[in-house]
């Protein structure tokens, strides 16, 4: 891809997959959306977006099975990262030998899992700071913010995330090119590991009850405490005072129920071992002690029957 | 008291006060009891003991305030250790110089706190091996075991334990004198910390949920193994086998809803501090790592509306 991508594929249409997919293809570009579950109803209906950038309806070229779609100049991944999910399986009839792979996606060795299954493609992850809930397939509510931050795999490879950002900001998604990947994904589970993880083990709270209440809110610090460490022993220095910006942050926030509680409510696989698990074995092969972090995760796995 | 206690008193006629003060009362000790909820039903009623050691009914001299009851010989204290309890406004009215207090209770430092507000009296220690429930104040169901481990706060005191254990042994009650109190508490937390804690904090669940979870086990054990270490700081050596022990033990029970439990439930006030709080401030002053414990803790905290 030299400028603008030709063809453009969106795996996986829940919020985030929907909403910026969508804002694309109002945009003018050719895109094809793979949903499991969604496909049948995306086909006959146009998609209604309410979004504070401004609400509109457009319908959406979906399908149930990469086999059907086209090879794609940029690939857009907006699944949730489950251990489950076979990428090689999925991506294969779709992926050419240039195709740019964006993964905007929660958690930790996102990107570098995906470029062994595909070593020669561009690897770029993304990070949406965003509130969007999906109604349903073809009702999508874009409620605050909207940034995405993209950041390459490889350095050599941010000249693609400046273009991706400069074509992304041109369709009206405020996009931001940032240079060091992991040092977004650190600073990203920073929230995501003590809120999420702390929404469901402490029986399903929303984020208000985690930071009203002392003791959790000295436990979402410990943890935050771990992590930092883990990222420190890899190189990546962040301020331990993002600890507080993130707990004062939070209590400013309205009562929020984090994805995590969303799919343990619902019964649905919970994204525990991208959030939590993978830095765990990150800190275990660079011989970090996270006893916290280590007892969280014990009670993640019995919460999501998988312990 | 050198034979026979000729006045015993009995502080919360819950399970265990009720079915053990029942056997000394059948036995033809004077016994009082003091109870809170319970005084009016007693008054009125004979109480039905249902016991795998045989049932029997007995009419209970029982009051609402010990500030009508007698002096006593011997003061079996059977309440929950909760922090709101004033053992010195209890006790003061039935106190005697000579009064031997035996407490019947959960946790660590119970005999050393009540030691320092009557530091002349014989202070000893008791733990109840067995499973009671009270159905009403006036229906006890005797289920299983009943031994009683008996033991001194002050080793010079351990005739008096062997004295006590003799009159309980001939009232019918299995009873054994124990040297070392605090080592005998020690034993006793290491079931207690793990699996009152967990059944609380992973969102009520039976001892079988635990053992059953190859991660709860997991979590169990290094609760078990933090637990060691603070007794072993305090020169208490206990060798680390008991935790196999423990897990296989309660892998054998049928599933059991623990006294944390059952409070919480019920939503009554937990015995957070005499079972986690007090061995935590052990830790801390002697120098003890428990980031286990202390992240259980806080998550205790939090379901009791105390953190």
């Amino acid at each position: 891809m030299n400028s603008m991508p030709g063809k453009i594929a969106v795996i996986g249409a829940g919020a985030i997959g929907s909403f910026y997919g969508a804002k694309l293809a109002k945009a003018g570009y050719d895109v094809e959306f793979l949903t499991r579950s969604g496909a049948r109803k995306l086909k006959n209906n146009a998609v209604n977006i309410k979004s504070i950038w401004g609400n509109f309806k457009i319908k959406l070229n979906a399908f149930s099975d990469t086999k059907f779609m086209s090879k794609a100049d940029l690939i857009i991944i907006s699944t949730k990262v489950l251990p489950s999910i076979d990428y090689k399986k999925i991506l294969t009839p779709i992926v050419k030998k240039d195709s740019i792979i964006l993964c905007i996606q929660n958690g930790m060795n996102v990107e570098e899992k995906l470029s062994r299954i595909f070593p020669k493609n561009t690897i770029l992850g993304g990070l949406a700071f965003t509130c969007i809930n999906r109604i349903s397939p073809v009702k999508i509510l874009h409620l605050d913010y909207g940034l995405i931050k993209i950041a390459p795999l490889l350095k050599e490879n941010f000249k693609t995330a400046s273009l991706l950002t400069e074509i992304f900001n041109k369709t009206g998604i405020q996009t931001e090119a940032v240079k060091n990947l992991r040092k977004m994904r650190w600073q990203k589970l920073l929230w995501n590991i003590p809120f999420n993880s702390l929404s469901v083990v402490c029986g399903g709270i929303t984020t208000d009850k985690i930071v009203d209440s002392k003791t959790l809110t000295a436990l979402a610090s410990d943890l935050m405490k771990e992590t930092l460490e883990i990222a420190k022993a890899e190189g990546i220095i962040i301020p331990g005072k993002i600890i507080q910006t993130m707990i004062t942050t939070t209590q400013k926030m309205n009562p929020y129920k984090t994805s995590m509680l969303l799919d343990y409510e619902n019964k649905r696989e919970m994204e525990i071992e991208t959030i939590v698990g993978e830095p765990l074995r990150i800190a275990k092969k660079l011989k970090v002690k996270t006893p916290v972090l280590d007892t969280i995760y014990k009670m993640l796995l019995f919460r999501g029957n998988a312990g």
